[in-house]
Order: structure tokens, then C-alpha cells, then sequence
């Protein structure tokens, strides 16, 4: 009774292993990518549940697709052309997953960006897909490296987040969102587009998604996790409409279907009046979160030397600190006998590859206050794990 | 961007793409497996919806495995013992999925009755496992049969539904129960024990479950789908602990966790006070829809001919109704015709099976005034399409 290979030799997630710890009243995480729950539209929901629970439609089996109100309000809210068409799943990541039983055989590969979301990363091993790496620049990939990727042949999908990118927090430029699209285009790649944290912006400007300058080549993922709440589980699949029978029979054969309570929940949530400036409010609000951790950032990192260092982030959940080479697996260790966790760099690359010294901190979950508390005692970490560096 | 040759050829469900045409207003469905709706504590819900609503812990990440307090509620309804857990899934269907993704490669080995549950049968097609079929007799699986496709090696798992099966209502003797559990330990197979009906008992004596007898190699699904709402999409897996890691880490990469707002919801429902009352009603109202079903049969199969018959089932939601030789596709696409849905047998035996010909009835979704209108419908059709036979 000896599972297969894939799940057996496949690594937990350090991020969901830390959320356990997370719950420790003393202990500040900043490991995890948990919204604020000052930002969950509970008013709303109070407001709404009452019709909700009274609709037994909502009881009985549904469509695989997705609850049919919610699709339509999704094709208006997100301008989806009429050749493509949308399937809800049960969060993002069963959106990932869904992209990779359709497309991913055994040795198939898929290109991430050099580092990637560790999610992704897990569901590429379980399809046992060869991962290929590109290396991330602070606009967006390297183009060349990429196209040497597609030029050799083969690759079937890109997967990338290029708004607020988890873990590093870039933005792709403009130039770099078109040239990606042409090379997918070009090598007929699919670029698996995942958006969670674009409505997360509170600086700069917002550039066009990367599948609108490839739509018959791209499926665009949104996610209701970050703007909305991720116990709901409530994400869409944007895609060309001739894909969406594929994803029906893998849905069906994985699900049958989301629950259709909470696409409902989510449905009355995002047409409820209020829900805009909600949305503004939170957005505001990781403002703040984002000025404190950065401000602390500033301080260690003038303090600590020239191995620390970090670039500021218009919106999304995570600053990316880089650190003296190092044992960030020790650091991140060290810090949770301090008090405080993190997530090492080395979570966030395939195994095949040499991370960046880095580690993720998060500030989209604590009040500033909090935060303040967890870089003091990260910085005590650093300072006794690594020393004053260059001072 | 070809998509994986295993979902390119898998067959979409018959019973899906059925759900549809059954909501047109003419067209009485007796073929999916839906419950009736007037069966949905809708009541127990409105009462408990607003304590739900104001639970800002629900809305936020959550651990995999699922939603503490309700598995600890699972634990005692079920009496699991201390040496197995629980995981919650997205419906047993989920469950199923699951099973596969952590036991079986490509290639890999597993035994179903034949005829077997046609979800089932999509999640081995699309893990690419060997299927291999036992013949199942009306008080269980041909014990030597079962025992030659073991003793003949490699089998992984086995996959059944001894309570009311699906499709064809049957349930397991106790000494099939405990040769099936004997063989299975033998052999090492995993036992996969799919038990979404077995609450449904509206006569005769409930037995042990299978896996009860050889619980250090089964794994056992419980579904909320039947006796509570398959819209909230709860179902729980029990299975021995040491297993729990490796299904954590599947579900990790599949959906990160099931909604928390369902969970939460099951729960409530679970332990209502005025829970166990439904439930009797529910099965109550099924025996009465059952009888109208069977009444109308016994008349039919009288008046056809011989070739027709069924056996009586003792609970669950479905009639195997055994046909003269036909094309039951033919039958069923007449049957639509005359405004009645039904599901052919050839759908619930693998491709490399000759079926049995049948059609599978569902009593549970329509009151009996619907059903019998639906038969009165089915036997024109039959009449038609087949005539009399042996009259």
C-alpha cells in the first residue's frame, strides 16, 4: 500500500506547516499570506446571508461550470470577451491544479519564474511536469532566457504572477507584458496568468493583464481570497470557451462541482453597494500595513549593512528582504524562538535551483503595531543568527 | 497546447450533461441522483445561519484537513477510533479523487464492482490506473473472482459501495462484509469504501461497514450529500492516521482547504437538536417515493414480458431496471423524447466491460406523483421502441 512516488517524496509547505504555529498567541507571524480580518466584508455578509440561506437551489447539486449568476457577473466585472468563458473553482490554487491535469502530463514542462508561488510549485510535482526556471528581473522575466526556453521546445505552459508577484512583490513593465505575450504566441505556449493580488494596488498604475495581449493562448486566474475572504474558497478561470469542456470533465471527475453556498456569498458580496468602497477601505488599509513594514525595513536595513536590501512594492501582500549569504532556513528557525516566522527564500524555487538569500515577510495580516514588534524581533534574530555586517 | 491524451478521451458524464435537459420544465428526470429538495433542513438553516454569518474565523485560511469542531463531531458520530483521523473533503467525489492521486500511478491496479459508480470510474480513467472489473452478485462481489484478481498480484486498491450501490441498490451480506475485509487484508489491497447511502434505510438491517472488519488497510467516505444538502459539498475520509500526512499534502496542492462557511454549516446542522428527527423524515419520505417507483415497476414488468425485472433495494435512491437485449443509449434517447431521462447501463461499466442491459431509476428527486408520470412515459417508450415482449 505504498503511495505513488510523486506524493511520498513531495515536501509540506513550510508556509502551511507555520500557520499551526501562527496560531500561538505569542508568536507574530509574518510568514503567512493571510488578508487582515479587519478587511472581511462581515457587515455585508450580514446583510446578505439571510436571502442566502433561504435559497435551496443553493442546496441541491449544480452545474460543474459554476453558479450561473456569479459567471455572469464575473463576465461584466472583468470585461471577458465572448470568445472566452469562465469556471469557478474552489480558490485558486484548484485553479492551478485544473490547469495542470489538462495540460501537464508526466515529464511535460512548464516554465516559473525563478522564484515562484510554492503552490504552484507543488502541483507541478504532483503532475511530475519538468519545471524550468526564468530568471526574475525587476520589471518581469528575462526575456532572453525565456525564449531560449521556448526556443529548445517542448514547453507546453508558462506559469506566472506578474502583478505583486508572491514571494518578491514585482510589477511587470509594460514592454515585458507584450513581449511575453508575443513569445507565447509565437512558440504557442500557454500562459497560465495568476492574479490574485492585482486589485491589492496602492501606488502607481496598473498596467493590462499579460493573457489580454494573448487571449487565445492565456487563462487568466482571479481570486476572491485576497479582496474578499479565503475561507470562502471562491476563484474564477478565464479562458478561450473551446478549453472549458476539458476543465468540465476534470472538474467533474475532481469536485462535481464548488460549493454553491459560498459562490453565492461571494456573488451578494461583490454586488452589494457597499462592497467598492470596502474594497477602496482595504486597500487603504494594507497602505498602512505596507508603510510600517517598509519604514522598520529602512532602519534594519541601514543598520544592519549593505547585505540587507529590499525594493519597495506598490501593492500585493509580501516584501521580498534579501539578506547576507546565509542559512535562511537557520534564520527563519532562529526567529521562531524569537518570536516571529518567516518564510526562507529557498521555500519559493524548484529544488534544481540556487535561491537568492532572501526571506518573505508579509504585512498584509498584522496591524502596524504588530509589525513594528515582529521586525524588532527579526532584527535581534539577524543580529545574533548573522552579526552586524559592514557597519 | 494539447491538452493530457487521458482527459482528451475520457467520456463527459452522461448524468451531467443529463442535470441539464432535467431542468427543462417538460422533462420529468429520473436518472440523475439528485435528492428531493423538500429533504433540505432549510429550517434548522435559518436558525443557524446568523451565529454562522458573524464567525469571522471562517472567512480566513484554514487548516487542510478541515474544520476542527466539525471533525470532532465526525469523530463521535462515526465512533473513528484513536488510531484514525479524519479529512474533510469537497464531497465524497473529492474523497475519491484524493484516493487516487495519493495511491495510484499510472498503470497501477484497481478492482470495481462492475457495474460501478460512474465517478469513480472518471477518476481511475484520469489517473490512468488499470481498472479491473469483479461481478457483482445480489448479496456482494464473486468472492473468487475477487480473490483470482488479487492472488494475480499488484492489485492496489479495491473500490466499492456495499450499502445501496450505485447503480444497482444492492447491499452486501454480512459474510461478504467480512470475506471481502479478510481478502483485502490478505492481499494488502486498500479497501475504498464509499458509503454515500447508507443513512438511507427505509427497511431491513443496517450491517457493519466493510472496512470496519480491516480498518488498518481501508479508507472509508462519508457523504453529507444525501441526508443533508450535496450543495455545501461536505463529506468527511476516515482512514488510519498515518496516512493523514500524505492526504494533507494532496489536498494542499488541490485546494489548499475546503470551504470553512460550509463546514461550519454541516456542523450546525449535525448537531441541531432537531437533526435526527429530519433525517428520519427524510428517509420516511424516500420509502414512500421508493414504493411508488416499485409499485409502477411491478405492473410494468408484468405487462412487458419477461425480459424486465428488478430487484427490490432496501434503501439508497436508485432501481436497476434489467431490460430485454437493446441498445440502452437508444432506449434512453426515446426516452428523452418522450419527456422522461433515464441512465443507460453501458455508463457505469468500464469501456472494456460488456454491460448488463438496464436502465438506472432514481426514486429520490420527484414525488410519487412525478414518478408516476415518469413511468407511465418510460413504459410508452419502451413499448415503442422494444414492443412486447414474451406477452
Amino acid at each position: 500500500m505504498t503511495p505513488v512516488t510523486a506524493i511520498a517524496d513531495l515536501k509540506p509547505s513550510y508556509i502551511r506547516e507555520i500557520l499551526n504555529l501562527a496560531n500561538h498567541v505569542d508568536i507574530i507571524s509574518l510568514a503567512g499570506g493571510l488578508p487582515c480580518p479587519e478587511t472581511f466584508p462581515t457587515q455585508i455578509l450580514e446583510e446578505v446571508m439571510p436571502a442566502i440561506a433561504a435559497d435551496k437551489q443553493l442546496l441541491q447539486y449544480a452545474p460543474t461550470v459554476g453558479y450561473a449568476p456569479l459567471i455572469s457577473c464575473l463576465h461584466a466585472r472583468f470585461q471577458v470577451p465572448e470568445t472566452h468563458g469562465i469556471m469557478i473553482t474552489t480558490g485558486s490554487q484548484q485553479g492551478i491544479d485544473l490547469c495542470a491535469r489538462v495540460f501537464l502530463g508526466h515529464g511535460d514542462k512548464v516554465v516559473t519564474e525563478s522564484p515562484s508561488y510554492l503552490g504552484a510549485l507543488q502541483v507541478f510535482a504532483i503532475a511530475q511536469a519538468t519545471v524550468l526556471s526564468v530568471t526574475q528581473e525587476s520589471d518581469g522575466p528575462n526575456l532572453q532566457q525565456l525564449e531560449d526556453l521556448f526556443k529548445a521546445g517542448d514547453v507546453k505552459c508558462f506559469y506566472t504572477v506578474p502583478d505583486f508577484h508572491n514571494p518578491t512583490g514585482c510589477c511587470w513593465s509594460l514592454e515585458k507584458r507584450q513581449a511575453v505575450a508575443a513569445l507565447c504566441i509565437r512558440y504557442q505556449v500557454l500562459l497560465i496568468e495568476d492574479a490574485p493580488y492585482r486589485d491589492i494596488r496602492f501606488s502607481g498604475t496598473s498596467l493590462p493583464l499579460v493573457s489580454s495581449f494573448c487571449p487565445e493562448v492565456a487563462i487568466c486566474l482571479r481570486s476572491f481570497s485576497k479582496i474578499l475572504a479565503p475561507g470562502l474558497r471562491v476563484a474564477a478561470l478565464i479562458m478561450p470557451k473551446r478549453w472549458l469542456p476539458l476543465f468540465d470533465k476534470v472538474k467533474q471527475a475532481t469536485d462535481l462541482h464548488s460549493a454553491s453556498l459560498t459562490q453565492s456569498v461571494a456573488l451578494a458580496v461583490l454586488e452589494h453597494s457597499a462592497f467598492e468602497q470596502h474594497l477602496a477601505d482595504t486597500v487603504a488599509r494594507y497602505s498602512t500595513h505596507y508603510e510600517a513594514l517598509a519604514n522598520e525595513l529602512d532602519v534594519l536595513c541601514r543598520e544592519l549593512g549593505s547585505g540587507y536590501q529590499f525594493d519597495p512594492v506598490e501593492g500585493g501582500m509580501f516584501i521580498w528582504l534579501k539578506l547576507p549569504d546565509c542559512d535562511t532556513y537557520q534564520v527563519a528557525k532562529a526567529a521562531i524562538e524569537n518570536g516571529v516566522t518567516v518564510v526562507p527564500s529557498a521555500e519559493f524555487y524548484p529544488s534544481s535551483s540556487k535561491p537568492q538569500t532572501a526571506l518573505r515577510l508579509n504585512f498584509s495580516h498584522n496591524e502596524p503595531e504588530v509589525i513594528r514588534e515582529g521586525i524588532s524581533r527579526l532584527k535581534q534574530t539577524l543580529v545574533s543568527t548573522l552579526g552586524y555586517i559592514a557597519r
